[in-house]
């Protein structure tokens, strides 16, 4: 049992961080592309020994999801629900995710990259990518109601203001692999700020640049 | 001479013929996975046929982003153009633009992909999609300027609404591949009315919904 136990929490060390190396590698190939042998080629380590966590590549491309999830969710989101509710912390998803954009290239582009794969690829993995890609559209229009019951925002549809503050993170990413990447993100940093500044009733919530 | 020049009038009308279909087969797999091979199957034909036309990969692959940019100049921007200027040209392009890809799911695609396809790899298709992005890009500010100098639109960065227009363009065509297209198309309409109303002088010149 104690060698079971051992190799069990060995396992687990492994897992985590085979999975980091699966979701920088699903950031260039694609999740279609991720294979356990190739994952095992660039790991430097048997293909036999990933068998033992996931037992084909469906289950390898599920679990790299949730790895990606979980990144996110420590690199932007729960660095961003830090700010004080209302504008700041709707302010702070926006920031963040430039941030991590701006620390992560080319990783970044992982859920535009697999959600544009999997577009047309019916199956689990492309039902996982609309629950992850609507959680986070979710989160966007869940401070913003936040942020209009505190009183700091003037009534907007949630929905239609989350829409407008992701399509600028998705043309961000798009952008900085095509044209100067300083200059995108200064873009998109203001695109958000004016679009949100008129609708503050205490603009000095929001940085002045 | 009279049976070359017979040949090459036939010449050019299965040139335009076949690259429409490259276009087509490029949105799905890319302009990487676009082989003369590939596009004598799609078009049952022969290869050599082909290879009058296009000595290598790389030569079909710029002619092939060369029709995908008549395609759109011809569905896109001359139909916005033939709308009077100022900002109704300004909201034509982008209502002509959401017209353009509900029609043609999933070929509109094409520049969404290959520009994605294509953002790290070095070479001449990859400098002729920053061009041509670029050029969509500078379309859309050259109508801000025009709708600003004419009055109808309060000053703003023309760059930066540019850059929003377009990043609302961009997330249409991913959203309405993962959710419902119509309730995507709906909100893409009304993100960018909402940001132009409160720009125009007289927001009667834009349409209520």
């Amino acid at each position: 049992m104690t060698v079971t136990d051992g190799r069990l929490a060995r396992g687990e060390r492994t897992r985590a961080a085979v999975l980091d190396t699966a979701v920088a590698l699903a950031a260039e190939v694609g999740l279609d592309g991720l294979s356990l042998g190739q994952l095992a080629q660039r790991l430097g380590v048997s293909k036999s020994g990933l068998f033992a966590h996931w037992r084909d590549k469906e289950q390898l491309q599920l679990a790299t999801l949730e790895r990606a999830r979980e990144q996110f969710l420590a690199q932007v989101v729960s660095p961003a629900l830090a700010h004080p509710r209302g504008v700041r912390r709707l302010w702070a998803l926006h920031a963040c995710r430039l941030d991590f954009y701006a620390r992560s290239q080319p990783d970044c582009c992982f859920f535009v990259k697999v959600s544009f794969e999997y577009a047309d690829q019916p199956g689990p993995v492309r039902e996982r990518i609309i629950e992850l890609i609507g959680d986070q559209r979710t989160l966007y229009a869940g401070l913003v109601t936040r942020a209009i019951e505190c009183g700091e925002l003037r009534p907007v549809d949630p929905q239609l203001l989350a829409f407008e503050m992701d399509s600028v993170g998705l043309a961000t990413v798009y952008d900085s692999r095509l044209f100067d990447p300083h200059a995108v993100h200064a873009r998109a940093r203001r695109a958000v700020l004016d679009r949100l500044r008129p609708l503050c009733t205490d603009p000095t919530l929001l940085p002045e640049e």
